[in-house]
């Protein structure tokens, strides 16, 4: 069913956690890009601060293409299509920031998302993963649509204690403070460092 | 009489089912490409969710041209005009969003679209169909309209349950899950796979 | 005066048929196209389904542009302005369809519209003439202005019973459900076919 | 003083005359154009429909270059910049029409317009020049300002019994329904033809 | 401190004489005109009415770009930002128009200001200098900073009366009904005539 | 922690200091230029005083480009993203003005910013630094993050009585009047000039 984990690793699409009223939920960030002449689009009812998020991932992506191994230019002879599925439901806030950043850069780099990742951060003009509020629903949600890997910002590991033992005994937590580690864990065929945290406490 | 089934299959007009406040209805979608500059038009007193939807229609498009026999260039050298006839009447959501990629596509590859089949799901950039709401209603006005088949996403399924026996008797449902599989129930010239559910139960 | 029949027949301005709070109207739609870069200009204090009215003409002509016997790119090196006089005046709603279309292509080919017809009626992508409200209303400002034939949607024959005898007999109506029977009828210099009802019933 | 009657013939000004709850007053319509890029500008804190009415003037002197003697490609090659002072008072009405066709046309044609002469009256596209309102309160403030001739809409001319006779003595009045005739009257260097009214009765 | 006379002479910086609710004050308004595309920014927090104001002035400017000396195609080079310091208090009305224009010609022409004289009044697009409303405080505004000449329109002449003695003594008012005349008396190096008015009466 | 100061100097990012109903805050301002068309964009939920003060700041930057030893034609060769993370909550007001100025002549020099450098003022075109409000709550969350040096407006001097002596000692001051000074204390690699203020009174 849609909402739950892909059943395989996609280009372009990327998992992220919503926090809303209703509680959490799993958002999929989907991302196509076509040959056009530099046109961002930006679906799915996003408000303006999801809306500037998506602009900050994209220009932190276009400030380091050589190191991404990225056409410097693909900005301009492509156009951007970034659309949050379940076009009804309204969303915003900055946590998707993240997950925008690692879709795009798995579609313009041709390698997949892994479809176990989930993933909530703000993202910096350089790169840098800010925290972000409601870490427990977003979890809950995360394990109900059965990911095995969160990537959380650095700044959130406090937030950890009030997650259910149950939760965190089948999820796994990576606590990062910029994208670059975003990447190394979600993105498929890029070697892992070692700040996974396993909360078994 | 307008509202009722076509008289003949038509290129790039297809039929949506729509779900208001005074029950459902049944929408007629046009598509218009003509040689232009790639200008979107979108008209018919379309709600922002639905013209969202029309641009990830089109973006999916976009991305999959050379699976569909469609020239990738198409979208800078035409204008595409999607109009929903009946202009007075509001128009929003999200469930158009596979009537309106099947009209662009009748439109761009001239195949036309079976005059007898209506349909409603949301699209997703990647081409997944999501489910909706509203379907009893929406399967009574195809009902009233003279349609035979209805497609419908497959997280919907569980819905047909509703739906009064007299009316499922004379119609054919499909559910679907990719608009792979609504093109080929849809659009005339392409062989039908056997995931078709008549209910008679 | 204004808002009379026109003394000859002109060439790119139609008559339409308004129904307001204030009762029926008839409208005069103007349409000049001059040398530019395919601007297109909606004045009169039009609402946005009759500005939306107005792109759906368009886009029917550019579609059947080789039929109309008009340059299929005369859309880019032109501006187009429909201006519908009584400016302070609001108006809206779809009606005023096939008296746009009908300016239009008057003002493309250089046939002159007859100056004692009127018309109304919603314009689809694909030509279809649907219907409207308020015919009752729309017929008996015809009638004050002198007009002689009313050109309307099939779908409202029905309604002419509601129009007092007097007037019946003093007008001719055309029940159409296409474009192209309005051009017929409403454009100088075609031949009529005999669809024509007289209501001495 | 501002306000009053201009000491020489000017090229590019045309008065106007206005009617808001405060009475009458005369307007001012100022034209500039320089080489550009075809941008048109509208200042003075003009309403909708008084933008939209220099639209129609605008298009009604491109669609009659030719008979106007200025270049067809003007448009494309100025920018125009229409603008009514005492910047800080709200305008609207489609009353200003014809004068600011007369100035736009005493612009591009360097004819100045007769510093004695107002006028008013709504222009459509084909150069009709149809009624307006508060024809009393706009003549009083014409003589105030020492204006000696007003040009009126031909549908008007009932309107005249309500000016006092002392008023009528001393301003002659012209009634039209074209702007041809406005020209004729109203710029330097054009012979006037006799349908000019003096009410003396 | 800022809003006290500058130390020197400035190009591309003017001072006007603001009228609010809390009182008299001076702006200064800002001109940074630099290699672009045309593009003409307003900022300072300006109303509409300012900002037609200044579109207003920089047509006069295009209008006469030969007689001030100023290439004709400034325009199109350059990008034009006029500013109005102290950002977060709202501006607006007309009257800072001559000195728009005033900031607008020191830049182009590269001529100073003279840091002594302040300014007030409305231009159009002939250059003609309209009244304003506010004079009292204004001046009063204008010698609390220290400024020596003030330039005020003529038809505001007579509002001299009610500025008390004491500020008359030590204020020098020019009164100016056309921009030439402001430009006179404001920028460096331009000879003077003696329509200077000293109020010691 | 995000909000505290760096670890290393940076390049295109400064400190600056906000003042809003709940206290003080420091400001990470980011800057990314890339190639680009000469598009700006302005993100982190800015309101348009802040907005117009980024447009001010670049202004002043492009019309000294010679000085600074930036490329006069930067702006149309490359776009400019300006970010203030925390891209959920408002900002607005002029007196990051400075900020953004340093953090742009940071990006376009290459010359990293001090990391324990702090500064709030408003910018005009013409580089002048104007008085901010909330001088003593900047201060304390200035103090808080870690800065060692505030860079305040000239005109903001007498305020410095109203903080707590702790926070004086831990804090220098330097009190500017252009940002001319601004850059030469913010920046690596530029000499200092000895008004910086130790407030130990
Ligand atoms: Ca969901
Ligand atoms: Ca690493
Ligand atoms: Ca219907
Ligand atoms: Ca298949
Ligand atoms: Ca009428
Ligand atoms: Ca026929
Ligand atoms: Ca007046
Ligand atoms: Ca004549
Ligand atoms: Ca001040
Ligand atoms: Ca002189
Ligand atoms: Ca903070
Ligand atoms: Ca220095």
């Amino acid at each position: 069913r849609y909402g739950m984990i892909e059943e395989e690793d996609q280009i372009g699409t990327a998992t992220g956690l919503a926090y809303t009223a209703a509680g959490g939920d799993t958002l999929s960030i989907e991302v196509s890009i076509v040959p056009g002449k530099g046109r961002l689009s930006l679906t799915g009812k996003l408000g303006d601060v999801m809306k500037e998020s998506a602009q900050a991932a994209l220009s932190y992506i276009r400030s380091r293409a050589e190191q991404l191994e990225i056409d410097p230019a693909f900005h301009q002879k492509h156009d951007i299509h970034i659309h949050v599925p379940e076009g009804a439901t309204p969303k915003d806030g900055p946590s998707a920031g993240i997950t925008m950043a690692t879709a795009l850069i798995s579609s313009l780099t041709n390698r997949p998302v892994k479809k176990e990742v989930g993933m909530t951060g703000e993202i910096t003009l350089r790169g840098r993963v800010l925290p972000i509020g409601g870490l427990k629903e977003k979890t809950l949600s995360a394990h109900r649509a059965g990911l095995r890997t969160i990537i959380i910002p650095k700044d959130n590991e406090q937030d950890l204690d009030e997650i259910p033992e149950s939760v965190k005994a089948s999820l796994a937590f990576i606590a990062v403070s910029h994208l670059d580690q975003v990447l190394e864990h979600a993105l498929v065929g890029e070697k892992h460092e070692s700040n996974q945290i396993r909360h078994n406490d």
